[in-house]
């Protein structure tokens, strides 16, 4: 795709600014000056109305005391799951904020498994996927009499999707390569060979439409400090469809995941609905942030958010197009109807020095290992001039070798 | 023990508060205006530090975004556990804080019976005890084919420690009555069964001093909003003895706890150490409130702050000693040495209404079913005057039969 017959100016640039129906929402992040952040898909910038949130709930525990849990607190899990729920194609009720992804993967892997009758032993996920996904499922296959299977990368699952196959942990928008699953027709697969799909949504909710209703999904997971913003670390999410939810239990079960909690009954017997995947007691101070942030998300047309994304995606690398290959740079984002809302440049010699070069320029994207520099692009917050600048200071880094000055080249941790 | 020969005047009280080493610290927490609180022991006041700390986290997330991960977020859980140590009796590299204590005893009781190679089978809880540790026992049994026993509320552990006892979860301090376990003794007693024993400090951390070291502890859990002052669902922590530390794998294994988490590596790898037993992703927003009362906690005398605790307790108790019989309350709070930092008062008729009817007189205690009013004394927002005063409002609803008001009768949700 190609926006003009010619190279674009700034002007042209400019337009596209003007032309965007999603504009204003730049004007409710703060976004520190002279940053361009293209670092969403890790962290999400700042939504204003967090700050507010944060201190009113900060004047909550001053004044109210124990009372605030009586004034939103305690049902803040299911009350920020059912605002969650229409950017991801689910009903209110189908939805809950809890714990963190890796929790929330072992309480599904225990509650499916549980359902299953123990009938089928082998959770599979998949090589190269972001490694918590794997590494929950090890913890979980070790303590739980369970064996992990890995599916290599780039291999097809339908060869290793037999009938011990209980669960299988897939990533809709791989956290590298930024390639979108389609997610419809491998529900299928997997339902038709008897086992469960738990989706991971990390890369996906609030990065395009997700519509787990019309895919069939039944499982999934995600978090919501990525492209939902609800700042660093702030609760994962969980979702069960209506149907599922009232097969057993889910192995952490706490107190504010039992039907009545404050009975304070001998033995557990789990809450109906989604609230049973509950476990202890929440920070309502992380929940006030995100509940910011959803918010302000309920304004959000989701097809012009995948509009804008793809936009800005395309805009971004067709400025970049003439400069990567005598770099030994290869763009690996994926086609169109094929990805999440990140680029990828492998850059296998100077991906990370190339990084920390942008960041010096005020431009944040991230380095993954081995070689790859990811730029994620979060439509509300991110303009069409951004993107463009971003790809100048790229251009700019390569073309003057900045990238091999000493500083660049140290590492330190990245997350 | 009476403080005086003769009943105690305001006066009195005043000179008690004059002489009190740890006065000053009650100008360090916001308290409502007109507020005795009582109830520290459920959710902690408000260092006004936190408020700081907090905005000063907005900012850095606003302004650092990304790289607020390397600015101090990442480590916290470790920096945290560091600062909670010398309130434990902990050498530094022993505590962690993380989750909640609900999924901090179901790593423990993984990792505990993982490294027992799975020879005993049986996890013992105690009847009565706070519902979370017994519920989490059971779906950690239900999922890992364990087998869950419960010693009945008063009977001796002794009993119940056969060679097929693998693990004990027993609570320092009891919710509901505020006893005071001997933990050196049982430790020792559990330890020479072949079990292991996960202490649960939620209500002696911070309440009085804890010396897990001295004690020969080798696993506990605990939590940070209660008197520790952390926040309403700050997070909790877990203790491992140095050298218990590096056995196998705790259950919940994700990310954070691998040895090299930037790595990517396809297999899970514990940490050395303590971080081996974080799972995800943390929000640093909570863990700065815990940071700034963790930071006031270093300036406390422990010793002080139990010798204050037992103060305001007879100082409560003794307000009080002629006007509960005829009532049919009775004062079911343990001898000085047997117990924790509160008063238990049961009034199984009333007690509901007469800590409503409290409450509506700014006094706030709470109630636990069935019949118990609890009433938390933290020493260090509590002056002894607060506590005189409260013990007033008590007599006063008591002997003006306020509770009987249909108001305070209507039932809600009380956490």
């Amino acid at each position: 795709m190609s926006l003009l017959q010619r190279p674009l100016d700034l002007d042209d640039i400019r337009e596209l600014d003007r032309q965007d129906p999603l504009a204003s929402f730049k004007t409710r992040f703060a976004l520190p000056k002279g940053t361009i952040y293209l670092d969403g898909n890790s962290l999400g910038a700042q939504p204003s109305a967090a700050v507010e949130a944060v201190e009113g709930l900060m004047v909550q525990w001053r004044d109210s005391l124990i009372q605030g849990w009586n004034q939103g607190w305690f049902d803040a899990p299911e009350r920020l799951g059912d605002r969650l729920a229409p950017l991801l194609g689910a009903e209110p009720g189908e939805v809950l904020v809890t714990d963190t992804i890796t929790h929330n993967l072992f309480k599904l892997m225990g509650y499916i498994t549980e359902g299953q009758g123990r009938t089928r032993l082998v959770i599979l996920s998949e090589g190269g996927n972001f490694p918590t996904d794997g590494y929950i499922a090890q913890g979980f296959c070790r303590f739980g009499g369970f064996e992990h299977r890995v599916v290599p990368e780039g291999e097809a699952l339908e060869a290793y999707l037999d009938e011990r196959v209980a669960v299988v942990v897939l990533s809709h928008v791989h956290y590298r390569t930024g390639h979108l699953r389609d997610m419809a027709a491998i529900t299928r697969q997997v339902h038709a060979s008897g086992a469960e799909v738990i989706w991971d949504l990390a890369h996906s909710a609030g990065a395009l439409p997700v519509d787990l209703a019309a895919c069939g999904v039944r499982y999934a997971v995600g978090c919501t400090y990525k492209y939902l913003n609800g700042g660093p670390g702030a609760p994962a999410f969980l979702y069960v469809r209506r149907d599922c939810q009232d097969r057993g239990w889910q192995p952490l079960s706490g107190w504010l995941g039992h039907a009545a909690p404050f009975a304070f009954e001998t033995d557990y017997a789990p809450a109906p609905g989604i609230s049973r995947f509950r476990t202890g007691t929440h920070s309502p101070l992380a929940f006030a942030a995100l509940e910011a942030s959803l918010t302000l998300w309920q304004e959000v047309d989701l097809a012009a958010l995948r509009h804008k994304s793809q936009r800005l995606i395309e805009l971004f690398r067709e400025s970049l197009s003439d400069c990567l290959d005598e770099r030994g740079i290869s763009d690996i984002t994926p086609d169109e109807a094929q990805r999440g809302s990140q680029v990828g440049l492998l850059a296998p010699a100077h991906g990370y020095a190339i990084v920390q070069a942008l960041i010096a320029r005020g431009v944040i994207g991230d380095y993954r290992e081995p070689g790859l520099m990811r730029f994620g692009f979060a439509p509300l917050y991110l303009s069409h001039e951004d993107v463009w600048q971003a790809a100048q200071h790229l251009r700019e880094v390569l073309s003057e070798g900045e990238y091999l000055a000493p500083r660049f080249q140290q590492r330190g941790a990245v997350t």
